[in-house]
């Protein structure tokens, strides 16, 4: 915990509390804060005597020798936040990860085969608008030149490539499972969901992540004046998506599903101009890759019907839809799963204080379990909340992943 | 036209055709186009023998005397526009003002008191959140230190006052009607709808402005998760605020009143996260001001409604108003109504070529009509749109226009 607050002086957040450490993130990823994250992750773990290897997409594996040469056993998760996030989310996965190396070195500890720790550059896709992008390179999911090409929201021109030039970190090695192949990939990582606070339970078992896809929906009205243009002459971009945002919800809600949108830009912005362009995102979710292809259809129905003059009751607006992310529903690695079970019964001593669960958020495991057997725990974070300032996990609850975090590397490297 | 269009080489804005004058207008009030725009006002009609002063609130007035000293019979309006607005919406009814002191000049016409033109500054509002502040100035509804503090929108640190300043522009002569008193204001302008150009009219006779009210909306829910949050663990204020958005449209159409948003910014702004703070811009409009005073009351209701848990099924958000403007209903002076129709009838000489109609939008001519004997003259703009690069007038409109004002000025100063 201590080094966890202490890398949390880079891109320190807003205060909630009134303790040193009761403060959120903001630190995008590829920026000046998270450059110096990644600078005491590197020499932390080579001082723990990893070789570090930083690849193409500016990943970073710390790789910990073990009796037999071969593919590493890693654990592996994010330094990036989101602009206003919290402490834990992503940090407390890669910094278990170094705490596990501390304590195999205090004992002397030797493995069958490598262990590492990876941090995967840019998780959160709230910079660079796709989330695991790297992870998702290496795992060949996602072509180098479309994840180097990224532009960061907001209107800024730096790329993912110029960032990582930037900050020193645009390694030569390529962004790939083949160049660096991995053992089997485990991730300690907040739930950021109520579950495990409602059953008073300390540690998830994760058996899958969630399908969801990303969407840019343009819509193009005309502007004109809000005093004398009357309902029926109006292409009222702002109106058409808010009812398009209403409905999303609404048929998400149909099919078990959720729905979101967390970014809306629109022009003029005029108080008295109705806006002739909006810009909206939207998230989708749901547990079945075949729910979210009805609910996609359902709502691309459903837009272009509330775009149309027969909702409108005025002048047709357009509507454009870009899909930016699709992250297909995964399942885990069953061997990976019954190791993380077996650590949690070990470490916890009674099984009504886990369970399983699928993950709601995307994660890094996502595309590792593409390559290699992967699996997840998830620690309960207060009142379930995450991108948010106010994320917070208790240090004990976090002890407790840490160690079912390393038991779980140690009982696989067995295996 | 040449005139108009020679001054709207200052803050040009977007290209929409392939002549030279083809082009909207991006002249935010205060800014260094405005300036520019302002300088060419005071340098040409100095030229034109008028004696110019300027108040604290960068109101200019242009003074030509006549034979007797007293109150100018004046016509106003304002050099600023939208941010993507066009080239007529209050530009016509200034240049027009200066057309008259030239043709004066050029039959070297006496009038029996002073004729005048006003530019009034920051009508829009689109710079400074308060339309026709500097009218309302000038009439003692808006006190000087309301106006002097007004903050351009969009997080920037300007005030008035300070661009005022800067710009060369804060006059020491007193913003009010007593200092700067008037006999009568014409005020000519184009409809901004769709009314004129639907029956073929040339000529609107303005017997009136309806009423109308703008209110920031600030809802506070809780950033989380998109993608781990249930709807019932959720504070969404984006889709509040959406619901919200389609309500205020629903209520007002009930109303036969009009609702818009035209500014919405939201925190944190990322795809994944729902954001904890959304604001918006609420502008609705009636014929009386009792209407509104109903709509709002039921606005208030629904939103609070909509706001909370019953309607969210997850956590309240909260939800507060503030009012911005209120501008009540405006009938103008019989007088000058029927100086307007004799005008119209003597240059059109076809009654079915002019219709009494009332502005949907505000104007300075509201305010002035607090102080002194007013009315307007609206002519026909292409399919009904201003507030768009694309607001257009055919020139012999224009003109027909500038003829029933300077009719309309000579008429009154006869009376
Ligand atoms: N864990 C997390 O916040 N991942 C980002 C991708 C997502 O939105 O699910
Ligand atoms: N004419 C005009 O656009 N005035 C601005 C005030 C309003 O929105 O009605």
């Amino acid at each position: 915990m201590n080094d966890l607050h202490h890398t949390c002086q880079w891109g320190t957040g807003k205060r909630w509390g009134s303790l040193d450490t009761e403060t959120g993130m903001s630190r995008l990823s590829l920026s000046d804060s998270d450059k110096k994250a990644r600078d005491w992750f590197v020499e932390t773990t080579m001082a723990l005597g990893c070789s570090v290897t930083i690849d193409e997409m500016g990943n970073i594996f710390a790789i910990r020798p073990g009796r037999n040469v071969g593919p590493p056993t890693c654990v592996g998760s994010h330094l990036d936040t989101q602009p206003s996030g919290g402490r834990y989310d992503g940090i407390l996965g890669v910094l278990a990860g170094v705490e596990m190396l501390r304590i195999l070195n205090e004992r002397d500890a030797r493995t069958h085969f490598p262990v590492g720790v990876v941090n995967w550059t840019n998780e959160e896709g709230a910079r660079f608008p796709i989330s695991m992008v790297s992870s998702g390179v290496w795992a060949g999911e996602v072509p180098l030149e479309t994840a180097h090409g990224l532009r960061e929201v907001g209107g800024g021109t730096a790329t993912m490539r110029s960032e990582l030039e930037r900050i020193g970190y645009l390694g030569s090695v390529p962004a790939s499972h083949t160049s660096m192949p991995m053992a089997a990939h485990f991730e300690l990582h907040i739930e950021q969901g109520p579950i495990l606070e409602n059953h008073k339970q300390k540690i998830g078992i994760v058996t899958g992540v969630q399908a969801y896809r990303w969407y840019t929906v343009q819509l193009t009205g005309r502007d004109a004046h809000t005093g004398t243009t009357p309902f029926d002459a109006r292409a009222d971009a702002m109106l058409a998506a808010c009812r398009m945002i209403a409905c999303s919800h609404d048929l998400a809600a149909k099919h078990s599903a959720l729905a979101s949108t967390g970014i809306l830009t629109l022009t003029p912005g005029s108080v008295n101009t109705i806006p002739g362009q909006v810009k909206f995102c939207l998230d989708i979710r749901a547990a079945s890759d075949a729910t979210l292809e009805t609910l996609e259809a359902e709502l691309k129905a459903e837009f272009s019907r509330l775009a149309s003059k027969d909702v409108t009751k005025g002048l047709d607006v357009s509507v454009t839809w870009r899909t930016d992310t699709i992250s297909p529903a995964v399942d885990f690695h069953p061997s990976c799963i019954k190791t993380v079970r077996a650590s949690a019964l070990s470490v916890t001593g009674d099984n009504s204080l886990f369970r399983e669960m699928v993950s709601g958020a995307g994660h890094d495991s996502v595309y590792t379990s593409r390559h290699c057997p992967t699996s997840m725990i998830f620690v309960p974070c207060r009142n379930g909340v995450s991108h948010n300032p106010e994320e917070f996990t208790k240090a004990e609850d976090c002890a407790t992943g840490a160690d079912v975090l390393m038991q779980s590397v140690l009982r696989y490297d067995h295996l």
